[in-house]
C-alpha cells in the first residue's frame, strides 16, 4: 500500500447474520463457499484491496446472528453506504446488519472478550420442517434439571481439552464459562453458552455430552468428570453443526 | 371400490406441518410439486386407492404448522404405522405430526369450525437472513395501536368481498372474524387472525391493507370504509405468500 493508501485507511466493523447451511464455514477457502469468501469478493468490488476478518470461524452449518468483521478499506463511503453496497451484491442468506467506523486497525478477533452461542434442540417425536435447518432433533424427553446441574459445573476457568476438538492444538486450552442456560419452550430447548474465548467445537462437545446426560446415559456430575479428564475420548459424540449459533461477540467498550 | 374394499375403508386425520417455500401450494397441479401432490405418492405407495384431501388450499409459498388432511384408505396399519412410512419418503420440509383414526368419511374441509392463521413481518432495516422465507421484510416502524385498532372492525360477521382475491366467485362471502391480534417482539411484528372459515387471499388481502393502515397512509377506520365498500380496488395491495403460515383447523370435538 502506498503512502496515501495508508493515509486513507479506515477499519469498518461489520455485525453479520448468516443462515449457515448452504456453506463450507466461515473462513475463505478456495473452491468452496464462505460467509468471508462471499463477503470480501463483494467488499473488492468497492476496493480491490480490501481485507476482512471475523470474530469467529464458524464452521460449516453454523449460524449467526452477531458474528462481527473488520473491514480494513481505503473506500471513502459512509459506514451505511458500505453495508448497503455489500447486501445489494451477497445472497439473501447473508446479511449485513450494521456497519460502524472502527479504530484504525481494529481486530475483530483478538479484541473480543467474549461470545455468547446457542444450540438448539428440537425434542418433538416428528422434526419441525420448519426447524430442520436450525435444530438438532431428538425425539425423546431430556431432563432439564440434570443438563442445568451438568452445566453448571463448567462454570468458571478451567482448561477445557476435554472438549476440544483437537486437543493439544490448542496454544492455549484455558476458557472462562461465564454463564449457562437451558431453556425449554414448547418441544423446544435452547443452550445458551457465554465464556471469553472457545476452543474448536467446544461448545458442540458441551452439548453433545450434555445432552447424554439429559438422556440419563450419566449422572450429571459426569461433565465434570470429563472435565477434568482432559480427554476428548471421555466425552460424548459432538453434537452437529446445524443447531448452533453464534449470537453475540463482545467488546470492551 | 368392492365390497370386501368399501368394508375395509377408513379415513385417518392427520395433521401436516410444512416449509411451502419449494411448493406451488397445497393443491395436487400436474406438473408442479405440491405439498398435497408429495402426500398422495408416498400415501399410494401404501394402498394404490389412497385419497387424501386437506382443510385449506394454501397458496405457493405459503406454510403450515397445522394443516389437517383426511387420508381415506384401505391400509391396516396403524395411524401411528401410516405416519412413519409417509414421513420416511417425503422430504423433509413437509412431516406428517401426527395420525388418527378418524370417522370413515371425514371431510377435513367441510367439517372444519375454524381455521386460525398467522403472518409474520421483519421490520428491522435489514432482512433478517433466518426469516428470509417466512416473514415480509417492511423496513419502518409499523404503528401497531393504529393497525389493533383497524383490525378490530373487522371482528364479528361480515361480507369479506373487499379482502378476496375473485371476488364474485365466492359463492358465500360472509366469514366471522373471532380473533385478531398484533404482537411487537425485537424488531418483528406476528398477525394472528382466527375465522371460521376465509375467501381466496383474505388473509394476506387483510394484512396487506392494515400495513398500509401501520405505516400512515390510511387511518385505522379506513380498513372499515374499505370492508363496507366491498370492492377489491379499495384496499392496498396483497401482502406476500411468504409471510403466512396456517396455524391450526379448528373441528368441532
Amino acid at each position: 500500500m502506498n503512502a496515501e493508501g495508508a493515509d486513507r485507511a479506515r477499519t469498518l466493523r461489520l455485525v453479520v447474520a448468516y443462515d449457515g447451511t448452504a456453506y463450507c464455514g466461515w473462513q475463505t477457502q478456495p473452491h468452496a463457499p464462505t460467509v468471508q469468501g462471499i463477503l470480501i469478493r463483494a467488499a473488492r468490488a468497492l476496493d480491490p484491496k480490501a481485507r476482512l476478518t471475523g470474530a469467529s470461524r464458524t464452521d460449516a452449518g453454523v449460524h449467526a446472528l452477531g458474528q462481527v468483521a473488520a473491514l480494513a478499506t481505503t473506500t471513502t463511503l459512509t459506514p451505511t453506504a458500505v453495508m448497503r453496497a455489500l447486501n445489494a451484491t451477497i445472497p439473501a442468506d447473508i446479511r449485513v446488519l450494521g456497519a460502524t467506523e472502527a479504530h484504525p486497525g481494529f481486530d475483530a478477533r483478538r479484541e473480543a472478550t467474549g461470545k455468547r452461542y446457542a444450540y438448539l434442540v428440537d425434542c418433538r417425536p416428528v422434526a419441525h420442517p420448519l426447524l430442520r435447518r436450525y435444530a438438532w432433533h431428538i425425539p425423546q424427553r431430556l431432563d432439564v434439571g440434570a443438563m442445568r446441574q451438568a452445566l453448571v459445573t463448567l462454570r468458571g476457568c478451567h482448561d477445557f481439552s476435554a472438549f476440544c476438538a483437537a486437543p493439544g492444538r490448542a496454544a492455549l486450552p484455558t476458557c472462562t464459562i461465564r454463564a449457562t442456560h437451558v431453556v425449554r419452550r414448547r418441544g423446544r430447548l435452547g443452550f445458551v453458552i457465554s465464556a471469553d474465548r472457545f476452543l474448536h467445537h467446544m461448545v458442540r462437545n458441551i452439548v453433545g455430552s450434555t445432552v447424554a446426560v439429559g438422556k440419563g446415559l450419566h449422572e450429571p456430575t459426569w461433565l465434570g468428570v470429563v472435565l477434568r479428564g482432559g480427554d476428548r475420548r471421555l466425552a460424548a459424540p459432538t453434537a452437529p453443526a446445524h443447531g448452533l449459533t453464534l449470537v453475540r461477540v463482545l467488546y470492551p467498550e
